[in-house]
């Protein structure tokens, strides 16, 4: 294998690609990545457990073909250094990889690229495409709520039901659920209904370009997204994922209207105080009777804050109700610049928020703590 | 104790005291800031083993005066994240602190100040004046050296020499050394001979305003530097400072005139494979018959790199001499944007580098690696 190829270009796709690349993996070859010089297209390809990407360039002048599998971050911290834009890489017998730039010469060991495990094969054919940007925001307002422990590996993905011309992504890490509802979308009429780990989503919400249409892809256990010159491929996870659709209540008694930012920052202000006490707990008052809303909390080893807030209107019944500041901060953050519309039953029930825009319908699900 | 003040003026003033406080101190009341009001100044005060920070205000309004210890980390954080500009400090009898702005009232539980130490007295009749710059300059061109383990706790100093208008710092870690000489200054005539801990002076150099000038006093077993309105002061290491002078080669064999910024990018690659191979050595071969400069590195496990470099001039006999990249890398950092001179007698002694540039003298020492 030799080949020509310019540094930013190369870095680029080199640093694409390392996204799907661990180097905590098990099997050595997988810390590699694998690049093949084929006709007129270089393919770089990384891949672990769960994820696999493969990101291709045709600007290169291939010499030779040949494939090699190269240690990825220490490859990948070579090219960034090299000297030159012009790079010249190429292949012996011996699978020792040499790049050339400027008067710079290294010389690494490869790896065996027959030992490499091959890509899923994913039928392309049913495929539905969705924009860019709106993929990334489903992707960024669930990916929150995903469970990061093992205990429940169903509840660590995201849960997608595409179905009607609607598309629901839904997660719960039991203790809170967000929930993103997409209608008329120009999307296909067969239903699916799968369940993507949190984490490949959250990589592929990094590489994503909002401009860009993504070509989706899903088989019986994989499922691939394309776009521009790159595939990314991500593992299903097996089994059911909980019924969530009765935990969202329909009915609430409190009704809270709210600037969004101002909630945040008032959080992040009251959080400061329950993480460096025990419990990480504050409390929300509002009272439609004294028109006041008070977020506070209480450490008596540390200290209290108590806080007003300006609201837009309260309806219903006074409520006190507790919960963990850092789960509606990560809501406050997905629901953005806008109002808020909180919902609440009973200090014990789950409350939620909800975005006033219009569009997509956002329901971010908090469960309370109890106090006494 | 009550007072008024700004937001800004005051977070700039918490994070200036903070440097000197550690979280990981074995004294509790040493994770606190101290705060005193008096008259029409606020005095705060941090304070660790090795150093001390005082730093005062008068812009402030003190309505009732007295003293507090805060938990200094908890305190800031709060203080950084008042909705308004305009704060108000209380302490109530039982040594608890109410932080008010805008509508947010925290409540936080101080210490009493009376557990907390006064710091040293340090005689400020004799002290002299040395330029911001000028003592930033010194002490990051010497820090590097000094050592970073404590079984030789002098060696984690830096040594200062100032007698006869001239100052000299130098420090070693025993495998390099750092050494400035400054001349024709406006100091003292009076001889000063003391080390001083190292990361004492990383901190103060980040503190220092380049633009102004910093008095210095010294007493037996302290320094202190007056600058604005904050005095630092740093306890001073006991014990003799090896003697240097004989250390740093009056005469050399192999001269070596090159571009800094050169060499560094060429060891910047270098030490990416010899950082991955086991022993972090890079090879520098200099040969005035063939008239050329090489850097390589090689790790039979993880493979090879070589780089012919660009250079200025060679005088003298041909050498092969191998060291740590990160020694030279550091020197060269130190050293700028300027031609490095490297002087060179044999394969096993220490080599230099010095800055052609004129004004201060800069000397970077490098002891070689034996490789067979």
């Amino acid at each position: 294998m030799k080949f020509k190829i310019k540094k930013s270009i190369f870095t680029k796709k080199l640093i694409d690609t390392e996204r799907a690349i661990s180097s905590k993996t098990t099997i050595p070859v997988l810390t590699g990545i694998k690049i093949s010089a084929e006709d007129t297209t270089l393919t770089l390809t990384g891949s672990n457990a769960d994820i696999s990407i493969e990101t291709l360039t045709n600007n290169v002048e291939i010499i030779e073909e040949g494939t090699i599998v190269l240690p990825a971050r220490f490859f990948i911290e070579i090219i960034k250094k090299l000297p030159e834009e012009d790079i010249l890489i190429s292949i012996n017998e011996n699978l020792q990889a040499s790049i050339e730039s400027g008067s710079t010469k290294f010389s690494i060991n490869g790896l065996d690229p027959n030992t490499y495990p091959t890509l899923p094969i994913v039928d392309t054919k049913n495929g539905f495409v969705i924009n860019g940007k709106k993929l990334k925001d489903i992707i960024d307002t669930t990916v929150i709520a995903t469970s990061k422990q093992e205990s429940r590996p169903i509840l660590t993905g995201i849960h997608f039901i595409i179905n009607n011309q609607k598309l629901i992504a839904v997660s719960t890490d039991s203790h809170r659920l967000s929930q993103v509802e997409e209608t008329g979308e120009n999307l296909v009429d067969k239903l699916y209904d799968v369940v993507i780990p949190g984490r490949a989503m959250l990589e592929l919400s990094r590489m994503i370009d909002e401009k860009e249409d993504i070509n989706v892809s899903i088989s019986e256990n994989q499922v691939l997204f394309i776009f521009k010159e790159t595939k990314f491929y991500s593992r299903l996870l097996e089994g059911m994922y909980p019924d969530t659709t009765h935990l969202i209540p329909e009915e609430s008694t409190t009704h809270l209207l709210i600037d969004g930012p101002t909630l945040l920052s008032s959080i992040d202000r009251a959080s400061l105080l329950s993480h460096a006490g025990r419990n990480n707990v504050v409390k929300l008052s509002i009272s439609d009777i004294n028109s006041n809303v008070v977020l506070s909390s209480n450490s008596p080893d540390v200290g209290l804050v108590e806080e007003s807030l300006n609201f837009d209107s309260i309806v219903g019944e006074d409520i006190e109700i507790s919960f963990n500041p850092d789960y509606l901060r990560d809501a406050l953050r997905v629901l953005g610049q806008g109002k808020i519309n909180l919902g609440f039953t009973t200090p014990l029930r789950p409350f939620t928020l909800k975005n006033e825009d219009n569009g997509k319908q956002i329901v971010e699900l908090i469960t309370p703590i109890r106090t006494y």
